[in-house]
């Protein structure tokens, strides 16, 4: 079967995505969506683009791609302090599709949609040349003048990240030579997986990041290399402490069985956490404010003056992490 | 070389995509663009991606490419009422991308946004898994509430069409088949080529839409197909006067030697023209607006009660175009 024969675009869009369709999107019966942000708020966009093999694998179940395409765009929003308002989605299927593909690949955006609380408000199908390729437009709100910009960081400031660093670098090394790792268990190795194939975008702490940080970004390819394209644009530089870098229990445990995984812990990519400095008289505000929606964040250094690529203290060492970070081009 | 090699993304977004940097896109330094409409006003949001083989031919000059992705985009736009406001760009580069196509590209893409009032606010640069693949996703901005329906075609208005239709169609026939269309002279076939490369979005008569139209939306994959989709959405349908639809001297000649190819011209794809249905009363000034921004309207036929597919009266007889209309997916 040619795909033109199993289903027009309006046929697809009626059966597969109307259901998930936003305000704006108009029931996607339109050429466009229409939004506006509520008064006093502006709109933040960003976009994201995912590709078989590059950004996920070609085994992975069509849920948790289509939940890595939203949630990679929606950590984005986190990290300038917007809440999402909705997405766009364009969606290039190789020849190969099945109904049975995409009815899994919807019904996992769906769910993505709704935990985010960022509904669809329109998009496109075409056909691939190659492999899955998915684009999404994610669509934020923020108080007006109010969203983080990365460009902010200041010398004296407290370099925090939410949650944990390095699960899904160490995740892509397990799914990628499954023997790895004999040290970790069962449940260890099944966590460092789930990491890398459905990010947990912060969207919860969007709010206290715009109300604490003077700088945001998400960690998206590597800890160490973000955090110096962040110092970077601010025009200062960073001292990190690496005891004080969040690890998981498997990441602990993998490193102290090889000590070389500290370097691919902080430069490896994939962790969707957000990288943010907060002035130190906000900094338990900031806390308290993560922790009542139930997300870890730790401070793991300081701004400081220079132009130096950060510093990480190891064990009295100091190590810079120049090149050699992860990047999804 | 490998991609990594020769640029990191950073690197290629500060050469090549800053200098095309809206207000809004700060610079391309942060993660996402922050954009509020102007007071009273709402945003339109439209997504559309190209692919190598299905949306242009792989010959084409990568600048020609640019302005397509930008230019169709803006289409849509145009036909909601919207003007431009700026757009996103998603690009996969294949492996073999080099600088020179990268430079070529980003030059069109600068011209096509000036000319279009569009200005880059932010995007994302992955590697393809195959062939080139871009998605754009455009903003505009209407009048609250104004952001006019593909829905809201009413029995009475007359149906009318901006420039000329099936130019692009015979052009994309043109560039597989050189050999055809002995009957044209040079220039002709020139005219139909370049309608094909480069559509001409109508974003200058955005304003003459939202102030006349009831419904309107751009024609993408044939007048026929897309008239039959705005009444089926609409709840109505439409009467054609085939010798009231717009063709270019090159189409009228060519339909003149083969009359076939009035089907092709009406149901080809790329016209990237606007199809809107306006009440009698306003048709005048419709006209006459459209006349001050230079682009011809054209009156074709009447929306009438019903739900069959619209009718095109030819000659004495009447033709439907229930399926085979041309389709990108």
């Amino acid at each position: 079967m040619t795909s033109r024969e199993r289903a027009s675009e309006d046929g697809l869009i009626a059966r597969f995505f109307a259901p998930l369709a936003g305000e704006g999107a108009l029931g996607l019966k339109d050429d466009a969506a229409c939004l506006s942000p509520r008064p006093g708020h502006d709109l933040v966009l960003t976009t994201d683009a995912l590709v078989e093999s590059v950004h996920f694998l070609p085994e992975d179940s069509p849920a948790s791609i289509a939940r890595k395409a939203l949630g990679v765009n929606v950590s984005d929003l986190a990290a300038k302090g917007a809440d999402p308002a909705g997405f766009l989605l364009s969606l290039a299927l190789p020849e190969t599709w099945t109904e049975e593909w995409l009815a899994d690949f919807v019904s996992g955006l769906g769910v993505a949609s709704r935990d985010f609380s960022c509904p669809l408000l329109g998009g496109d199908t075409v056909k691939a040349s190659g492999a899955l390729t998915l684009s999404v437009t994610a669509v934020g709100e923020v108080p007006a003048g109010r969203m983080v910009r990365r460009t902010h960081a200041r010398v004296g400031d407290v370099v925090c990240v939410s949650g944990t660093i390095g699960d899904a670098a160490l995740g892509l090394k397990l799914r990628k030579t499954p023997s790895w790792a004999a040290a970790l268990s069962s449940g260890e190795r099944a966590h460092l997986a789930d990491r890398y194939l459905h990010p947990q975008p912060r969207h919860r702490l969007a709010r206290a990041v715009r109300e604490h940080a003077h700088a945001a970004m998400d960690v998206s390819d590597g800890l160490a290399g973000d955090l110096a394209k962040m110092m970077r644009v601010s025009g200062v530089s960073a001292s990190v402490e690496a005891a004080k870098v969040p690890f998981s229990a498997a990441v602990r445990k993998a490193i102290e069985a090889d000590s070389s995984l500290f370097d691919l812990a902080v430069t490896g990519g994939d962790d969707y956490e957000i990288l943010c400095t907060v002035p130190e008289k906000k900094l338990d505000s900031f806390r308290k404010e993560a922790d009542s929606v139930g997300i870890m964040v730790s401070a793991i250094g300081r701004v400081v003056a220079g132009h130096e690529t950060p510093v990480f203290r190891i064990n009295g060492t100091e190590r810079h992490y120049d090149a050699g970070s992860f990047s999804h081009f």
